[in-house]
């Protein structure tokens, strides 16, 4: 009779319908049905694909079982698919129509029912086909003993046809291997433009033949061959990836520069030893690369033909390494000092009739149309390119918001009335260390502005930003991740989806996922605690770490020269992210608190409350052989004494000193210690002030 | 008064002497002289160049200060060290006499002597210059608020020349990424060789630009550009290290075969049609790439001129990309099959008078030196291709042992013995899954055979070999460290450096810091944990994982199909390791307990058993959401019920059972659960026998 049970109750639950509260899928899906039943995994599952597909769909079919493979140990029998029609009879059918082309306004979408018996996706094109792929991975459930998929069939469709990412390169250069997990990611959260930031004052990545004298001089030698770069577009389009290189001019030039100096604005006045005559003189000037952060004034000269001959050579060598159809080509923050300073430039300028610098920038960005068109690419840039002579084939990418002194990306809504199709990236600067619901809730498409139809359709889409002063290869990951798979969300998924609570119980799912493809957000975590340590037991600094976020909005590394691009940044604010683990869960704690002062929520405080003064005790303990611990102790101390002040006053003793705790509020709010700043402060503030 | 005392003792601290016992340095240095005091870092700290090294000693100085800034946050000004000379005044000071040659016989020796005010390396070279700021970069020291180094002189040099590990980037390819942070830590452990095993059955790794084909359908798409290789190699040199490419022939063969089956010695029998007539055509063999581990009968056909021509004009293009003096090319496990049933061959061998498959192959090999000559390469090989014809300027690389059914590195004493010069691995077999210790004590020179010095002097020293049927990127730097750093100890430290407790201590600490090279040993297994556990608490699984190893010599993966070179490997025995955490302690508590029936030895057994109880319920707690943890439930469970058995027995209590104890061992022993054994049988034995 129990033999009997049991096997009723595994019926019962293999083929129970699964609730869409269930699934943990990111971006969500346009449309969801539910049957009921499952799809049942074992090793000899195989996968057939048919249609006219690009040969991409046999990577990531490859790719998939692989990842399959390595989730449920099943270790399938089927190793590379290579080929259409290998396996006629397999239980996954992928169908693509037709070969997917990179690029924009491409159709990516996809149809993927699963059934009892058989899986199929079918596809306009590879591109819809390899997303299928990835919610098909996303689907997967499991029980005690097996792996299964649930019978659903799902119709999705992205809501943008630029879903991006834009990694500096410059700043901090990030290797390879980061560049090809984090496209791998990217593919994860069905991504689709890589912009890669390629050169800064920081230094200059990009291997150049003809101008060897670039990375000899500008680069620290740390740069990408030609080859890499083939490779990693290669890389990226059988990810269904197109790549955007940047080359940032005419300002942010200092790389560009140290090789060049002859192309600079920059004139020095200089006295002729005792005749005293003085003389502008841009011969003798001298560049070098940018070690701090900021925004500098090495900038190109508009008025030397020379200029142009030379940028005209390298895009002559750099654009055939890209097979997309856009090229960025910078143009931010050129505050024109150096111009203003230069006597030939003002000249210059009077000669051609260009009234301040934003019109002598769009001369010279107008330059560089015909020769990316050469090349058949379209220029792209950072909004400042926006003038009233601006050639309307260029994409504008809007940046500027509130920390710049302007409305949230209000060069959008100016770009498309003018024409203009745009990006939005201001509202995703994952570098800024802001909470992801600050992402999250920003839409590309203005919510308080009336838009023409074929005004929102110029609206691309957009494009987290990925800048490395403070980010190296063994930080960047948890810098960019998870955050960015809801990011990825805005852009994928119909505007309407916008739960917070949804959005965050699935970005963690998702975020445990990444790991498959590499990414290192909670490995690396480990690694610079245990360093943090000096190897010692880490717990003490997990716990801390659960209630410290980084300085947020440029407020780290203030005045940019604290540190350098080589500093390897092996900091306890390094090892902190955003949305620090333990704080929500506190302070919405003490929300409920206030509410009702309920007995579950007093409990779960004093639960915090203790861990913490306890947790002081063993910061101080692995600090006595740690000095990389000595600068957190000062900020856990006065939250382990705040901590004691709250716990009396929960309990209602009378030792509970008023004053005592708005004192420690206060430097529990502090951020003078170690780059860090708590994330419970909103919490204890209410339970101090209630 | 407590201020002066604490002045006082932190006064006491800093310029008391350090002990031998408390510096953790690995390969231990020839000498050692201990002076009083310390030299204080701080963030103004520089290093200054002299003398006329080679340029790679910028590259190290400059990896040396970064890796000093992760490890102490002190992010000193000083950014990359580019020629000599910089900073006179600088507090460290390297002086190189002259450039270093990478190859072997090359004087690595150093001079470190370290005083309060300026740390000086003399050096032949930038070798032992490299070498020395490995060594000053194992002796920093700290106290609860700074980093300073002892005060000491240290006099070093290897004992060997060939200080090598090998890695088999063709069973499972190993991307760019994972071999140059190897390079890093073999560089770390002064180790100077890197073999690097690019082609075997399972896939050609080498880009050919001529022969495409090899690539093409022999590599999956998983394979090194030649601009790959050429930056590994300069990657390699700037590190010390030399490479020694192997392409193993003529055995090994699947894919060369695979692209030209018309140099295979294979011939088949077929039935033409109704007429029955047989014959034997090799024209019509096919090859394919090999799936499985094992030895494969494909085999290059040394009767073919095309074989030669072939192999010639790969030589010309592979050896080129190496700068090194040795080139391998295998000439293992070749068991003549496909020889002996090819009449043609037959009949070559009667016309050369090749009186058995061995000289048939010497009459291969000997083919190859000219081609290899060309290129100013010397050839290498593994024993097997030493018989009485090979050339004495062959290196003999001696690998079989009592697993092949003959004496431990039998092969190197005749080699030396008949003037060939050779290189030790058996012994060395890090894919064994051995404990440290067995390869520790494993000495390149012959213990009980006398030989004459020059005999002594062709013995170049050993080499770590790291085959991959089981290893996959993610798991592979936990296959070679931190055994490999005793293995390298033992090719550079004197000969009676072998005390094990020293070596387990050091080896401990040592390999806590090839995480800041990258090493992925201690991150990657809580990767993989993670997700057996299905992304749940990994605490059970740690705890378990601390008693278990993977199985050993050749039996996981009994008959080499059970696994595929595609399969992830993301079981809990690749999580494993040799030298189980918690065994050495419990087998030595085990041992102290029998002696003298200690209360403390008594107590930490009785929290090993109660933690192994309390495990099984954790691990199946876990299991209810893992289907990968289920395979280790039986295991655990064995070893739970025991415990609660031997929980009994050292109380004395009456309801022990000496005959459910004895079957509960013998479920122990056993090696039929998850791949892997447990490491505290030898400790469960003696508490149940005694």
């Amino acid at each position: 009779m129990k033999y009997l049970f049991v096997l009723f109750f595994v019926t019962l639950a293999s083929t129970a319908q699964v609730s869409q509260e269930s699934l943990n899928l990111m971006p969500w899906p346009q449309k969801i049905e539910f049957k009921s039943g499952n799809f049942a995994l074992n090793a000899f599952f195989k996968v057939n694909v048919t249609g006219q597909p690009n040969s991409r769909i046999f990577v990531a079919a490859s790719n998939f079982l692989r990842r399959l493979d390595g989730r449920t140990g099943l270790f399938f029998k089927q190793g590379f698919v290579t080929s259409t029609n290998e396996f006629p009879e397999a239980q996954l059918q992928i169908n693509c129509v037709k070969a997917g082309k990179i690029g924009l306004y491409e159709d990516e979408s996809y149809q993927l029912t699963i059934q009892s018996n058989v899986i199929s996706i079918h596809a306009s094109s590879d591109l819809g086909a390899i997303h299928a792929l990835e919610t098909l991975l996303q689907l997967l459930q499991n029980n005690a003993t097996s792996f299964y998929f649930p019978n659903v069939t799902i119709t999705d469709m992205p809501r943008f046809t630029w879903r991006g990412i834009m990694v500096d390169a410059a700043r901090h250069f990030q290797p390879v291997d980061v560049i090809k997990r984090n496209l791998d990611a990217m593919a994860a959260m069905k991504m689709n433009v890589f912009h890669w930031h390629l050169v800064d004052d920081q230094g200059w990545r990009i291997e150049m033949k003809k101008h060897k004298v670039l990375t000899d001089k500008a680069s620290d030698g740390l740069f990408y061959t030609q080859e890499e770069i083939k490779g990693i577009v290669k890389y990226a389009a059988d990810r269904g990836i197109l790549v955007v290189p940047e080359i940032d001019v005419p300002g942010h030039a200092s790389a560009i520069l140290t090789a060049f100096p002859e192309i600079g604005s920059k004139v020095v006045t200089i006295n002729k030893g005792s005749s005293e005559t003085t003389q502008k003189a841009s011969g003798l000037v001298t560049y070098s690369l940018e070690r701090n952060a900021g925004i500098f004034t090495p900038t190109l000269d508009p008025s030397n033909p020379r200029t142009y001959q030379l940028l005209g050579e390298i895009f002559d060598e750099v654009c055939p390494l890209f097979s997309g159809k856009y090229f960025h080509i910078g143009g931010d923050e050129n505050e024109g000092k150096d111009w203003d300073a230069n006597p030939k430039i003002q000249e210059f300028m009077k000669k051609h009739k260009l009234a301040n610098n934003h019109e002598l920038q769009t001369y010279f960005t107008m330059q560089l149309i015909p020769m990316l068109k050469k090349h058949q690419k379209e220029l792209m840039g950072w909004e400042e390119i926006m003038t009233k002579n601006m050639s309307k084939e260029a994409i504008i990418h809007s940046w500027k918001g509130p920390n710049e002194g302007v409305a949230a990306g209000a060069s959008l809504v100016n770009a498309v009335k003018n024409g203009y199709k745009t990006v939005l990236s201001n509202g995703y600067y994952v570098d800024l260390m802001q909470g992801v619901e600050d992402h999250y809730l920003v839409d590309p498409m203005p919510k308080n502005t009336v838009l023409l139809p074929e005004e929102q359709a110029r609206i691309l889409g957009g494009e987290a930003t990925m800048w490395t002063e403070l980010v190296t290869p063994q930080t960047i990951d948890s810098r960019i991740w998870p955050r960015t798979a809801a990011i990825a969300e805005r852009f994928w998924s119909d505007a309407t989806v916008t739960d917070l609570n949804s959005m965050r119980k699935r970005m963690k799912v998702v975020a445990t996922r990444l790991e498959e493809l590499g990414i290192t957000h909670i490995r690396n975590k480990e690694v610079l605690l245990r360093n943090i340590s000096n190897y010692q037991d880490t717990a003490a600094l997990q716990t801390f770490s659960a209630v410290c976020e980084p300085l947020k909005i440029y407020s780290r590394n203030a005045g940019g020269i604290e540190y350098q691009v080589y500093s390897p940044l092996s900091l306890f604010a390094d090892a902190c992210t955003p949305d620090a683990e333990d704080a929500l869960q506190f302070n919405q704690l003490v929300e409920e608190y206030l509410k009702n002062k309920s007995v579950t929520a007093e409990e779960g405080l004093v639960l915090f409350f203790n861990k913490w003064v306890q947790n002081q005790k063993d910061l101080e303990g692995i600090s006595k052989n740690a000095p990389l611990v000595q600068p957190l102790l000062p900020l856990s101390k006065s939250l382990s004494e705040l901590s004691e002040q709250l716990l009396l006053k929960l309990q209602k003793k009378s030792e509970y000193k008023a004053t005592l705790a708005i004192e420690l509020l206060e430097k529990c709010k502090s951020k003078k210690h170690a780059d860090v700043e708590l994330a419970v402060v909103t919490g204890l503030k209410k339970i101090v002030e209630f």
